[in-house]
């Protein structure tokens, strides 16, 4: 994970008197660098430096060999990144004149032609796109189908598992797990969709829009952007680099993914308590007591319920950041990416522990079936059966459950172990026929309307499930 | 607007304390009902219900008569309600009750009929979307297609009127005025594309997942669908009555334009202050003071900064609302709308005022011209005179400029009224050549890099834009 | 409540429409006015203006008989307002000016003379500051005693009614459901306490600041603050004008209330869950079904559950509006007062209703216990015993434990109905002195350390909580 | 500061990748562990864990002579982190464990007797409360304070240094410098009175409370309140382990204080553009450009202005985590830590920055003076004289004003400058003694009511401040 604390913990305590102390250079090295969170956009930055080298060399802009030297070092640079050799330099500021200070060392004078039509502006809107783009929204779209494939693989191994579905956390009728399991599929596909909508829409390239108004050199925007895969250079060097809308819609798709992922923790916490035990969680994602050896804290689940705090207020800060800014480039943009990166960083543990959880589930089949019945749950069954077999009004039909209810309720039994005497004396047209909705197996059998709950429809929803989101 | 204070506000003031005294029941009344504000949905609250009837129909679930008799209960009870003449009554909790029982009351226990095979839950996750769908998304569309309208017009009238481009609200390099407001033409026209991407995703149909399991009634869900403009049915009916994605993709996309709507604001009030003097603001989104009439203050500027605050609320408020809440219907789910409402007529407050204050500013051009022309702002066009013409490299033409405008400084003139052999005593090799590069128009002129501002540029953007945004 | 839609729905859809034909000057109205809400400070602007008013007689700024006159004036619109019987127009913008025009219509042009030696700057701040600390702190104090005065009658009623105490929702050690109920007297303490720190520092008085810069005039601010209960005047009148932190702190303050509101309302919904059934809601909270007449569903505690959106939500609005703005006064700020009347009005509702629900609700003190006892619950006891009577090291004691339990495990019975020859089997040195610590009561009972839950302890608790909080 | 990245961004960069293959363990480290920032922790830990060990063998609970070795081991744990000797191991999960085993490493089984009468739960909540109180409070204290005597010595130089009022970035009326410096010095001090307060309020002691329900032994937690500089052990153990307001409350207060800074860096953007050039910014917080030397880029302030999006993003982090919770802890709570890290070192170097800001800017008193002069600015004056030397009515005396002001503008003059026969025409009993009111300085030295701008006023003012709040 991204978000450590410093090594040494006295030093991190000591800032604010460090601070005091050090004086003013230090202070603004500290709030004005950038290279300590910036650095992770190195493979992007020398990316975009390499199109953008190219397309000078063949705009006749740069001469053909600075050209190959540009490439050459950049290449060197990139591994060195990688292989853990680069020494990042506070004093540079970020990861851009990091780089350049280097190209230059190993290549000279020939470096200074790279910066020719372009700025740091457009440079860095290019790196940050390019970043969100290719990692965390496509890492996001894979964390997700991996997720969907997990709750899949659930729902077709519990096609016939009867629970109780609930409204207001009561038991309202009776559904399948399988069905319950497809019910987030649905949500963390809208999620990727989202995903696939705000890849679609950032696809613009800044490079070339300079400082903020462009360049007099010939340039070829067309030529970066099909080199670096956006669809099209973006239409206005302003917007280009005062643009930040794709990390606010990151954010805020990452925002409602976390949403999804609480309300999916929040009911393992609740079906795994002793009082539910609807579902065993794994050892590998619970944390137990050497003095209670029996219990199992579902640790991984609250964090995942509480992660969303994380996000939101990821994207609450982005958003308070950019409130207000003229245009072009304020400094104020700078406190764009950490958010960015903190989001992508916690989602992805998130999205990872909650597809391990969810393979890895117990189902405990006989206590949600035993806890779907309780509960007067097909009451709505019966109500059903007076509508359509006696053609009764929906209202009146009301009036006849809620006394059938009442009446078992007192003998404490359920509504299909009441006589079927006791039941005409409510209403006499009733036949014993009505005893084969009062099943919680026939209840969810009936619930056959697109959608529903019934194993029937729900082998069918994990079909196309499989095809619409696995494929 | 909507948020209105109570009529009599000592009432509104003594809530507090009359509460207590008013007992359980007023209070429970007063948290739970939702009338006050879903009241707002009738018309798709009727819209569901005929489109649901006329189903059931056809389905043969419900006699031909029956369905009749409801179809025109509904029209005059949307005649009743638009004519002022319905009274709604907060003992009947919402509008789906207050609907249903004016429908007794008018047609008998026909009326009983129409809940066959939907639920409140789903009746409300259909009337909600539907007036997302139809009035939020349809007048956000709306609202920013004028509003880039008015930017156009604008650019359109500004494209050779040359201003300081700031960064960091110190002038850097001329840009015009055309450009700079097509610059926001491309934000709004982001937001337009998020609103058309929230509604494709959403379009699918929630109605018949009844309270959360689906139904036994053979209900066709794809022809309430169809009637209803969805593109299809909800797969999922635990998920069609829980989801709320589409009111938070909502408030994201609102919270994003009144980002965009806070920038613009924020410029126009620097832009008004007696320092700058870019532009006049109208009479009619200004206000004076009797005490000084010359005075214009940007009220109306100020008040769309400030209610990013107010829709960015809204988004935290759902947020909030939804984190960790089980599946299927919890009523934590009915303080959905309220955020939503408000987000809606305080954005379209600003997206009209800002609309009229776009078409209606005075654009001191002069004063723009002059701005751009100071502080040495056409310094990058020496730089890339030497880099092209001279051959210079990059960082080497950097130092020459620095030397140039310092001397330029201390002899207190522009950079183009320096003599010829000072700019020589720098760099021998300059010739009188450059004094083409050094005025505001000239540098303007250069940047005719794709998506630059040169006149030239931007008289194309301003017509693609037309092509693209108002067509 | 305060945040009714209008009367007439049609017309606030058609808003977005309506406004853009409507023109300029009616959308400027409705941007700007902002009479629609800050009606609500009627009371203390009249206040405000009496003791301004005497000030001014005082210092002999105006004369004593036009100051009667302007007395006289207030006091018949106070009246008028309050018998409902005032017009507020919109077109006079905001409460200040709806009290000065009608003043001037009642005595005259006398009304002009209130006026001196203040602005409407001023003039708001304290209005809107007297209606934070008389109404909105006022309010919440009471509200807070009295959820407190309920919640210790609970804990009265339930000192000795075991519950199982739970971490990450699993039962961990046996508590008294009094000593639970205690946890939120000390929450909602805390809260009263924030209340009181917020109105000791907000209480000074702007009013003499005029609109930044103080006055000329021999005015004597030390009086007016006397006479409003302010503790002195504030220090410097850009700050005074500008200030909103008070309106802020008490929006933090209401967050954390409704944080902890949102913790019981989970607790509630959780505990009157058909699989724990701590707790019944009473009607007064709950709604039922007529299909399903014995299920009650909290909807109240879910209501609750889910307001803390829309107060954080606020919090969130305002601070957003505030940042960034230039000294002294910016129509932005005019955005502060709903978001405060907004977190009162449903925050109070939630404290009312919370009050309501702890006091009306059934305990089922049978089914506590019998969770209590499940899951070996007194295993730490056991652990406590070998360290305290047998000496043994805690880690050591720790293996014997979890050996015991998963004996008991094993055989399917609690820990005290273990033989103690099996116990002796495991560490030999147990007695049958061990028994009499493995019961849930003699858990509870022995946890008398300061602020455990022994009955002992709970009830000073309960003493010293009346005498901390009730007095 | 302490939210740096990965050392090897390729690292970070595959996580995601990454963690699918490393398996369900190595996610669950990642996700569950805290030692990667709760090392920050070490001191307090240390610290709480030596008072705990002194109070239990001062009751007799373990013998003396563990007593001593315990404590031994942890001053040379202590030195061991300090020296950066000490390894943490991520397995360990936490510091409290890192400690604990090390503690058993160094002095054996004697280790397990610290752990007697506490749980993980009581001792974080302690740890983190001592970080807040002595640390995050503290550091703020002390810095706000540095930040209030660089503010009073800019405002003592510049008493009389006239510049204009603004309302709606409007010259409104002159004030002076000095006085608007305190305005923030008030701001400043109502946040250190924050600081204060919350340290009070959360000066209580959780040790001794136990995983929950408090414990048998008989601890004496007052003993360890005392020791630990805690005003009484907090009264109800489950609340003790629950609660998190202070966290909560500390993010309130460094929110706020952010929000006071975004606006001084606001102001500080503005005053520094070259359309306004009242202060010039110090070269050690701002950058240069090679290419145009003479302009300064005010980096440092718009990263203040930017920096309130973090700290109120944390605060909402962790509201939304703790939203819901059921007592006692859940896992959700470990979110609890980062958020308050963050804004304590973001705050830090803000008000560091700032502190060296106001104390290194120039200010440009020529400019502000020619600024305060425009706009007719002491037409307010104007207005005051006629009321309080002609008796005039205030509102005839605005129309008089108005039209005087409007004379002025047509002639092109200040309104000093226009001839008495001039003003006599307009109002005839006006005398040329209505000069002296008319200038800048004569507005300003007028402004002596209480909190004025006079620079009578302003020198007490000063002086106050050093009093209240230097001391």
């Amino acid at each position: 994970m991204t978000d450590q604390t410093s090594a040494n913990p006295k030093n991190a305590n000591a800032l604010w008197g460090g601070r005091f102390e050090a004086g003013p250079s230090a202070i603004m090295e500290e709030i004005n660098a950038s290279i300590g969170f910036d650095k992770r956009l190195y493979a992007q930055d020398i990316q975009g430096s390499k199109a953008h080298c190219a397309m000078l060399v063949k705009q006749n802009i740069i001469p053909a060999e600075d050209g190959e030297k540009i490439i050459e070092g950049l290449e060197r640079i990139l591994q060195e990144i990688e292989s853990g050799k680069f020494t990042f330099s506070s004093a540079l500021e970020d990861i851009h004149m990091n780089v350049e200070s280097r190209l230059r060392e190993l290549i000279g004078p020939a470096a200074g032609r790279l910066h020719t039509g372009r700025s740091r502006n457009d440079q860095v809107a290019t790196d940050f796109k390019l970043w969100v783009r290719d990692v965390a929204l496509n890492d996001l779209e894979a964390g997700l189908s991996g997720l969907q494939e997990a709750l899949i693989g659930q729902a077709e191994k519990n096609i016939d598992t009867v629970m109780p579905g609930f409204t207001h956390l009561q038991a309202a009728q009776p559904v399948t797990f399988g069905h319950h399991m497809l019910a987030y599929v649905e949500m963390f596909g809208r999620d990727r969709s989202r995903v696939a909508d705000c890849k679609v829409r950032m696809n613009e390239n800044p490079l070339g829009s300079a400082a903020l108004a462009g360049t007099p050199y010939p340039i070829d925007r067309h030529l970066t952007a099909a080199t670096l895969g956006f669809d099209r250079p973006a239409a206005n060097s302003l917007d280009a680099v005062s643009d930040r809308d794709f990390a606010l819609e990151y954010l805020n798709t990452a925002s409602i993914t976390a949403m999804h992922l609480s309300r999916l923790a929040e009911e393992m916490v609740i079906w795994c308590s002793a009082q539910f035990k609807f579902i065993g969680m794994s050892d590998k994602f619970s944390t137990g007591s050497s003095i209670m050896p029996q219990k199992r804290n579902p640790d991984a689940a609250e964090l995942i319920r509480s992660k969303i705090g994380r996000i939101v207020g990821c994207y609450n800060s982005l958003m308070l950041s950019m409130k207000g800014l003229p245009l072009a480039y304020s400094k104020d943009m700078q406190e764009d990416k950490e958010p960015v990166f903190f989001a992508h960083d916690h989602l992805g543990l998130c999205v990872a522990a909650m597809t391990g959880m969810v393979a890895d589930m117990k189902v405990f089949a006989d206590n949600m079936r035993k806890a779907a019945g309780a509960g007067y749950t097909t009451a709505t069954d019966l109500a059903d059966w007076l509508v359509s077999e006696l053609g009764m009004p929906f209202r009146d039909a009301h009036h006849v459950v809620g006394a059938t209810v009442k009446l078992a309720e007192t003998k404490g039994c359920d509504l299909d172990q009441l006589p079927l005497e006791d039941l005409q004396k409510i209403e006499p047209k009733i036949t014993d026929a009505v005893f084969k909705v009062l099943t919680v197996d026939a209840s969810v059998a009936a619930r056959k309307s697109f959608g529903g709950t019934s194993p029937e429809r729900v082998r069918e929803a994990v079909a196309s499930a499989k095809e619409r989101f696995l494929k």
